[in-house]
């Protein structure tokens, strides 16, 4: 099969790969329906984070279940399924508790490599939820954003403790930003604050459920949050972005007492311990465990509760990936789903 | 009145002060039946944090209540009273939500220097808890820890989340991560790990319901807390030192998904980001809400039910508060007790 890989900074090829085998008896084959581009490729794709030479590149995916492995038993060939970004038993302590990107026996799907048209899920059993029944085309933007987005998106929420009475702020704008607006929305907050300066963006965020837009960042930002809570502090803080700036800005936002949720992947930042101790928040994030939430996020995008897939505002045949890694770059678009 | 004040590192003295009066018409005065020396009194003590010329010291006490302001309606003079080392209103968003040391109006006690015979304390009603009646003197050890080490034990055992079934480590054998112990003795943990090194304390942490001991620090110590938990690490585990190595000793010995309350004042803390997000932990600390405990905590030691008073390893007249500093720097005492 032909798949993409990173090469370097801003080298992205569509190339001949091999196809995916079953290795592990608790493997599945998918025949990918949908990939995507996440805002994490771009870390690698501007150089940020390192790559030890050409790397498969993509976490995301929906598909049809092609083959399974010996020990597969509830995963069947024919199935359309949405798995996590993290493979995950679903079965140890760590995923018991509802932390599934932690398993004890954890493996990213980014080394399979995603943006292809054939993928390997390890320990699919644990990994992969199926649909009721072959979804119609419309619904399968939706369906891919749980793999990761909705689903990053929905944890920070509930990390947050977004709620019936709730303000919450939510500090990033890109898609899982933009998710994590959907879950407030869903879980009864009372208010929403985007931070946002993009036209197409906050118009997206309002559509979500967004309340307010703030285009203040940093300190400026926390000022601005304050003087709308009663010089309080917002009850709930989601960052989705990962820069030292925004996650100062996320913690900064919070009340006393108050919960950040944070799930942007945070390179190169430092909480200096003093901020840390003062602000008195609750702090909690990390990699989304994704599959706790896949069920519930499944059931609602099925019935048409929440319409997540128009965070893709690009849709591009799956060997022009390149393409779509610019255009996320430059910030032409949100995020670019793929179709191989 | 004579009272304590702090002149540069290693450098206390035991002099004259002005009599506090009543400044504003919500204040009270006691007369101090007891106050302490408190691990962060070391901080400045030992030149770490800095001062801004001659300080008063102390921020701990119990006491009678000699006179209030106009205002004061519940706190009457006559009573034995046990406040936070933060006073606060009671009745701010911020109070009711059980973060009385971040009150809006929150004042800190420490200002005024409890260890002294004679102390204003500002928000009397919002800030002073009055036992049933005045305590036999042997409770009265008990009580002053109440003020703030139980109190901020309590809020770390809270913050870390401990109760039935969890592994609980507290990282720090001082007098607040002793008392860390008694309150998730009570709180109804499983099984307590306490991190100490020092004979008297380990006797302690034993008594107060710990049930091992490990001695390793920082990597080490997370080897063995990942060794006695299935690999997993520790549900709960609280902080109570204030260091980088502590910190990050925490943090590392709890489970994805599980709970680290800090209280240690983090002096040059700073915590990187990419550690915290891949342990996926909740953190949550700061100054200790001690307000929101004390009516339960005076429960508790009135009917004899825990005995937190036993941090209190030396006992001085107040006018040798210089040694009791002494003494807690050179570890020769846990914790002293100054009686004017």
């Amino acid at each position: 099969m032909q798949g993409t890989m990173l090469y370097g900074p801003g080298d992205v090829r569509f190339e001949e790969r091999p196809d995916p085998k079953i290795i592990e008896p608790t493997d599945a084959i998918l025949k990918v329906s949908a990939a995507c581009v996440c805002g994490s490729d771009l870390w690698p794709y501007r150089g940020i984070a390192q790559i030890d030479g050409p790397t498969p590149m993509g976490h995301e995916y929906v598909g049809i279940v092609e083959e399974v492995g010996s020990e597969v038993k509830h995963i069947k060939p024919g199935q359309f399924v949405v798995g996590s970004f993290w493979a995950s038993d679903n079965t140890c302590p760590i995923c018991q508790a509802g932390y599934q990107s932690r398993c004890v026996d954890a493996r990213p799907i980014g080394a399979e490599g995603a943006q292809a048209p054939f993928l390997r899920v390890p320990l699919a059993d644990g990994t992969l939820v199926a649909t009721p029944e072959l979804p119609p085309d419309d619904l399968i933007p939706s369906l891919l954003s749980a793999s990761d987005v909705l689903g990053t998106g929905w944890f920070a929420a509930d990390a947050s403790e977004a709620g019936p009475g709730k303000t919450v702020v939510v500090v990033g704008d890109g898609a899982v930003g933009l998710c994590a607006m959907i879950a407030a929305r869903q879980i009864g907050a009372e208010r929403i604050i985007a931070i946002s300066r993009h036209d197409d963006r906050q118009k997206l965020a309002l559509e979500f459920g967004a309340t307010d837009i703030v285009t203040e960042r940093g300190d400026e930002g926390v000022a601005k949050i304050k003087d709308m809570t009663g010089g309080l502090g917002a009850h709930s803080v989601v960052e989705a972005v990962g820069t030292q700036e925004s996650m100062m800005q996320a913690i900064h936002s919070a009340r006393p007492g108050g919960h950040v949720g944070f799930v942007g992947v945070t390179h190169g930042v430092e909480l200096p311990g003093m901020d840390l101790f003062w602000a008195t928040v609750h702090l909690h994030g990390g990699p989304a465990p994704v599959r706790r939430y896949l069920p519930e996020l499944l059931d609602l995008i099925w019935n048409q509760k929440i319409n997540p897939g128009k965070v893709f505002d690009l849709s591009l045949p799956l060997d022009q990936v390149a393409e779509g890694y610019r255009a996320m770059n430059e910030r032409r678009a949100i995020k670019t789903l793929l179709r191989p």
